[in-house]
């Protein structure tokens, strides 16, 4: 059993932020069935396909049936109807306003489902100037003020390596149904749960937003380095690089001791985090230089006892091979009938009574539409019918 | 009411990832005490202070009461385990083990409060080999590969400019928390939530984790180019940069035609997705050369109007200024009596009928001690027995 077990989720989403949020609450226990139409969500074509299967689409749509509905046609229109008289949440990330152009606005959603929990992820919200604005990872990146964050003071503005903004907005959108399910049972009412992608981002600002809101100005990019700390950053050792983060002074008494730089003690300019700050070109020489003479694993396992805060730089392919990673089950294999076995990235929510499982792997295009039609009360005749008519695929 | 009114949050975090988490559950309605000890969570002495009061805590402890209890003091654990009797959540990112050190383990909890959840914040997680290491965001960014994503191929790794993997663990909690209270009505069984930095940037891998897994190589980083599409990045226009995402084979027959490039109709090197990669830098060029002859505004207008994803690329002053920011309520003022209006982010969430809003602002230093322990039932006499014990602060 999961904490969503028994909530059944009506899945209107493609691509990555709707399909993030559906797998969260899929991850969780609920029942989530994705309605695709044509070729289906775009991402079944993405990324490496093995024996015919996109291993990004399987991560990210796991724990999902598949229905494949014409929504042109009115017959599929009476099955989606029907399906959400009974569901308890619907997600879409349509652009504002196509899923009332489909006629299943807040008004016709509710008269169907009396307490329908609704969940809009878009670019920009359902609201505003831009709302009918086409918006993508990228453009969320560079809108929102959070590229010009990222990278060097000399370098451009650099988005993040990853669609941060839609796994982000998926995140919350996930977070947004199960907040308002925990308060359906309260109050039987429905709710509708609107989130974008720059908003998501907006809120992620942290000590930055609080500075340009307080100052008004925003600070040049910092690349690797912290904005009055020092030593901090990444440093050579004799076979490579690690990260350090001693963020307090505290923390930096014991660096200076595990690196036995006690010769420091006596120089004023290095007496306190304000001095180590200004003279940062020499106490961050005075790191290194320590750094060098020994590998990489030594100063990794001398600072952790320490309780030096540092890392090695990983690639993901260290990182999933890492034994934390292992311990924590951040990776599992997946069998696909058909497909093979799929390996994939695991749960970070782990939960010691009812934890996260995938208790079906992701469907193939269409694959649940007869057992979801027969599940509805229709018989061979019918769907037989809504085949000859073209609604179903 | 908000989703959540009437969930008692007891929350022993500091810094960022855990406070993040209860200000999610405190803005989506839940009444937060926060316990503090000493001078409280250090973020109250970190960023622009105004009026004697962080701008950055005061965004990130919206919502939430304070205590300062002196937990040394067996009567200040006796107010604990009394505040533990009547909540229905605790949420901690201290190093995993030190709660059960302090006599708030597991099963001490669940004794106190059969049916309580727990959230466990952590770098690491609870359990695995890496567990008692001192974390820090930079330090996740690092080991969990995230860090090796971003920035161009001849940098070095480059981390993002904000402290996601807090945010993404603080943001998983939360979630976490409310799918353990949908469960929570209907078995009335504790639950123990436990998430960690690392964990949830894996779980943020998208296409380059499912590529890596299938695959046992990573490709070089990107920068802010594409691995696939061209044209896609940042362009210069007559004055300024934007940021253009034509993602797929349609998008891009928007733009061509927007920009008027219809001389390449003609031209093979252009013809299909893979040749324009193929030839991406003399695509850019015909792209860029007919951007520079118009202002900025003016190719935002064109693109959006034609349906290409683009953006100016905008530091956080300009975004927090930005009409779509203004309408989406995503900069809010917040009185705080004695230290002036503070100016902080505000809610990804928006929900129709039971929105978010800030009940009260970030509080003083142990400024509901007192109150608390009213509702605890403690009387003049009590209260003035802890402040001699030196138990409340």
């Amino acid at each position: 059993m999961g904490q969503l077990t028994g909530i059944k989720v009506l899945d209107l989403t493609r691509v990555l932020s709707g399909p993030f949020c559906t797998q969260l609450l899929g991850d969780l226990g609920a029942d989530v069935l994705k309605i695709e139409s044509g070729d289906g969500d775009q991402v079944r074509g993405q990324g490496v396909i093995r024996d015919g299967l996109s291993w990004y689409f399987a991560t990210y749509n796991r724990n999902k049936r598949s229905m494949r509905l014409n929504l042109r046609k009115p017959e599929a229109k009476e099955i989606l109807a029907d399906l959400v008289r009974r569901s308890d949440v619907v997600v879409e990330n349509f652009r504002p306003g196509v899923l009332a152009e489909m006629g299943f606005g807040w008004e016709r959603l509710v008269a169907l489902k009396p307490d329908i929990v609704l969940c809009s992820i878009s670019g920009f919200g359902q609201n505003g100037p831009y709302r009918d604005r086409p918006a993508f990872d990228f453009v969320a990146q560079a809108m929102s003020g959070f590229m010009s964050l990222n990278g060097r003071a000399e370098d451009p503005p650099m988005r993040s390596g990853l669609p941060i903004s839609d796994l982000i907005a998926g995140l919350y959108g996930a977070l947004g149904v199960c907040a308002a399910l925990v308060r359906r049972r309260e109050t039987g009412r429905p709710e509708h749960v609107d989130t974008a992608l720059v908003d998501g981002l907006t809120s992620f600002t942290a000590y930055a937003g609080a500075e340009v809101l307080a100052t008004g100005r925003q600070a040049p990019r910092l690349g690797n380095d912290h904005p009055v700390v020092a030593p901090y950053g990444l440093f050579e050792t004799a076979d490579g690089v690690i990260a350090i983060a001693p963020a307090n002074d505290e923390i930096y008494r014991r660096l200076q001791r595990a690196l036995e730089l006690t010769h420091l003690d006596a120089d004023p300019s290095f007496a306190t985090a304000a001095a180590r700050f200004a003279n940062r070109g020499r106490i961050n020489a005075e790191v290194e230089g320590r750094l060098r003479q020994r590998p990489r694993a030594h100063w990794i396992d001398v600072l952790n006892r320490a309780g030096v805060p540092c890392a090695e730089v990983k690639d993901l392919v260290q990182a999933f091979a890492d034994p934390q990673t292992q311990a924590r089950e951040m990776t599992i294999e997946v069998p696909h009938p058909g497909h093979g076995t799929v390996r994939m990235t695991g749960f970070p929510l782990k939960f010691r009574e009812h934890p996260c499982r995938v208790a079906r792997p992701a469907p193939d295009l269409g694959q649940h539409g007869e057992e979801v039609l027969r599940e509805l009360g229709r018989d061979d005749a019918a769907i037989a019918r809504l085949r000859a008519a073209g609604a179903l695929d």
